[in-house]
């Protein structure tokens, strides 16, 4: 990052904090008992969307018998058309609370609209920005504010000087709880056989930048369930502090579900990977 | 556009309408008397941010001079870093009613965050998304609502379905007052000679799967005023309904601008371009 | 360009040559009695590739008829799979012969084979060296050798720095008879509704930086005819010294042509290009 | 790939041979004792380019002590710039030579030139393509008739179909001893914190279409030593077959190197890599 990058995460930059000096120190996000940022990588898995209160029980009950941290799922989802499922609101909210209370797994989930956040940050434990509002800066403020921890995608082309920012309008309002996440960018190569090309060189290019956690989701840029596994392991062996993976139902036919079904992996997927991981 | 693509854009695809069934037809986006999408190019003019009174009437009455039909200015920005300047807000909105009072120029004014849309649509002839919010829902949908014409820019790296699907977003709240805006994409190339690669092409797809008016911001994409007259000019070859230029004052120095100093071009050269075109 | 990259393209830059100092001065190519470089666009027209005798006679007289400079045609085509038609060879080349003695019209064709310079250069007055050979030293050595003219298409996604250097390697043999030509660049947008990015901001960084000539191919780009007048005129707007543009006969059917059926336009079209140009 | 594509490689697709139906079924390309398409790695490792005597025997005796199981050096250098090193041509074959007969690792080295590649075989056990002339037909074909194995490096920006149907090319003249070699590709995100994306996903769809083996050259993308060794490591996790690594003197100063210096890694970090990873 130029001088002028560094002057403008000036929060998250290593140089703003000498307990940070060191490449190699990342600050912890702590979530429940779960320490994103230490040296044991942190896996958030669930659906891509609450679909139903079954479908949200059976993958959470998976999930954490899989060894997972958090549950993942999206009550809120921003479609490219209006006329996709777009995610059941508060009432996928309370789905998530239900599975958090019988797995005991923290809830990561996403917000896109100022006016929600205070409704999505009382039932959720990690705020989810998406990466069309990577740069929704009224947003960025507001989840800022909640004080709550955050999980900042990339932008789908953002400059790793676009993203820390981005992370900084956070941290301005005094919250230090941010969790990078990188999910792949769009290239001439992405759409032949993936969706997006998954940057990993970016992940230790943020670590001599910032002391931030970041986290890699090797489900988006897959485009293809069988990619999956090969793309998470890459993540965590290039640094990444942990990984946040779709998941369908075992028995589930993709055709079925209402978002992003071909990329979801199945837990006994997820089960490999982690122990692949361990 | 695939099938799906079509099926996504109902509102605004050619097929919904037998009017404007012919490629060449366009709706007419009329703001106040101006009327964007016929055979004369509409030309949109003004600062990049609004910076005080003295500069905002300065560049308004030059515009106006030079024979342009509406005046941009920025309220509120959306800046890259949180340091940055982030316009003048409500201040700003007024100071762009006394220029349109003095003018008789419609105002063109960004819009960014759901909340202020009722605030900005009471000054705003025309709401601009930017391009970092073209994705952002729920503030297509607020701007959907007003009924008031709307400029929608073409994100970063957008694919067109993408875009139309953010201009159907804006439709299905019952508003096809819709001005497309290709302003650059990011690439490869980008930053090597120019900010955004400007991608004429797309005006003759988006002219074969809609029939939305759209018209070509030079500025951005160049990062240089000595690029902003051909690449104006060009967007006007390949079919755009008219153009959207930032100006700065005659004898401004670009190094005391707040805000893209470096693209805005001068009264003089507005002039020029303009005597070119017609 | 970077400091670095000027002392690279030392031979063709403009303080190379006090004469060409000036932005706005270009070093003429002279092919025959065409001058590629002054203020009069220089059209060269014709077959993607040279299919057979009659097919070439036929666009050859129609290019001569509309007006245009230069005939193009390939004798030796390099195709993405082997399987594909690989051009006429020799005999390609004295069908050109032959259309040049009917027509007047200097001709330009590729080569693609360090063995073959000798031969390609019997027969043509511009040698012209393709995107995929933008970089195969050893061609650009032999084709600055002949001392003939040569037309340099860009790479696929060439860098400006790398272009020049690759102008720079002809020029190393004692060659400035070099004319740059702009294809389109591979992007993440290219694909959907045409095959490259036009990158028309690179004509006026071309300029600043070289007294070369530089011409557009909205052809390649384009994916499709009824794209190219608009993309050839844009290309003109924007500074370019001519034009290169692939045509096939009035009345043939796409489906037949053995290389890129799609984008080639037919002699009406290509009349009325050069019509609203001059 | 689509179905033209799969028609496009037809010799190389896992269509064409019953042996071969398995995604997981990869044909060994033999290199004297080295079978490179096995489950174990193979790791090819050496200096950019030979530039000494010294340098290369120095690099060598590492590259074996370190485990490794072939020597890569450069003879024939593409460089950008026409100024700068091109290679020491035969008098760098015959130390390469030199550094086979000292170490018995076999070689690996560019050919550039039709003309030269008889010489450059019969010094070399694997004549590797590079990105510049990954379509550069003629070389292949040339390629192809020695019968020797390829090593074919993915074009800057080619699309999964380019490269295979280059790889066809070789495959026409009856040599199916060919190792693809991903080495990144330009995208909007390249040159800010690495030179190319490396862009792993491509591995599991080569698989996919493909029984030809393909490794992972780490150090071109990185830009920077330091990032390396992620990057080999994720790479065989996303099941390349091998790696192509470059390597410096263990106390060489970098900017006395003659290309690439920046990239290079010192033998104890490419012993750190091959522990780690065995």
């Amino acid at each position: 990052m130029s001088t002028n990058g560094n002057k403008a995460c000036r929060l998250i930059s290593r140089t703003a904090d000498a307990a940070y000096g060191d490449p190699g120190a990342t600050r912890i996000v702590r979530v429940g008992d779960v320490a994103v940022g230490g040296t044991r990588p942190v896996i958030i898995a669930g659906p891509c969307a609450v679909e139903s209160r079954e479908q949200t029980m059976e993958i959470a009950r998976a999930v954490r018998e899989a060894g997972c941290d958090m549950l993942r799922g999206g009550a809120y989802k921003p479609r490219t058309s209006p006329y996709d499922f777009q995610g059941l609101g508060e009432e996928g909210l309370k789905i998530l609370s239900e599975a958090k209370a019988r797995t005991g797994l923290p809830i990561v989930t996403e917000v896109i609209d100022t006016r929600q956040v205070a409704l999505v940050a009382a039932y959720a434990d990690v705020l989810q920005i998406g990466s069309r509002n990577m740069q929704n800066f009224p947003l960025l403020t507001e989840v800022g504010r909640t004080g709550k921890p955050v999980l900042l995608k990339r932008g789908i082309t953002a400059t790793l000087t676009e993203w820390l920012c981005a992370a900084e309008y956070i941290a301005k309002e005094g919250n230090l709880n941010i969790i990078l996440c990188e999910r792949g960018v769009r290239t001439a190569m992405s759409g032949q056989y993936d969706r997006f090309t998954l940057d990993l060189n970016v992940i230790g290019a943020v670590k001599e930048q910032t002391f931030l956690p970041i986290v890699v989701d090797p489900s988006h840029s897959s485009g293809a369930r069988n990619r999956v596994p090969n793309a998470a392991k890459a993540g965590i062996v290039c640094g990444a502090h942990g990984l946040m993976i779709e998941v369908i139902g075992e028995h589930t036919d993709p055709s079925t579900i209402l978002c992003d079904g071909a990329q979801g992996i199945r837990p006994s997927m997820l089960r490999r990977i982690l122990s692949d991981l361990r």
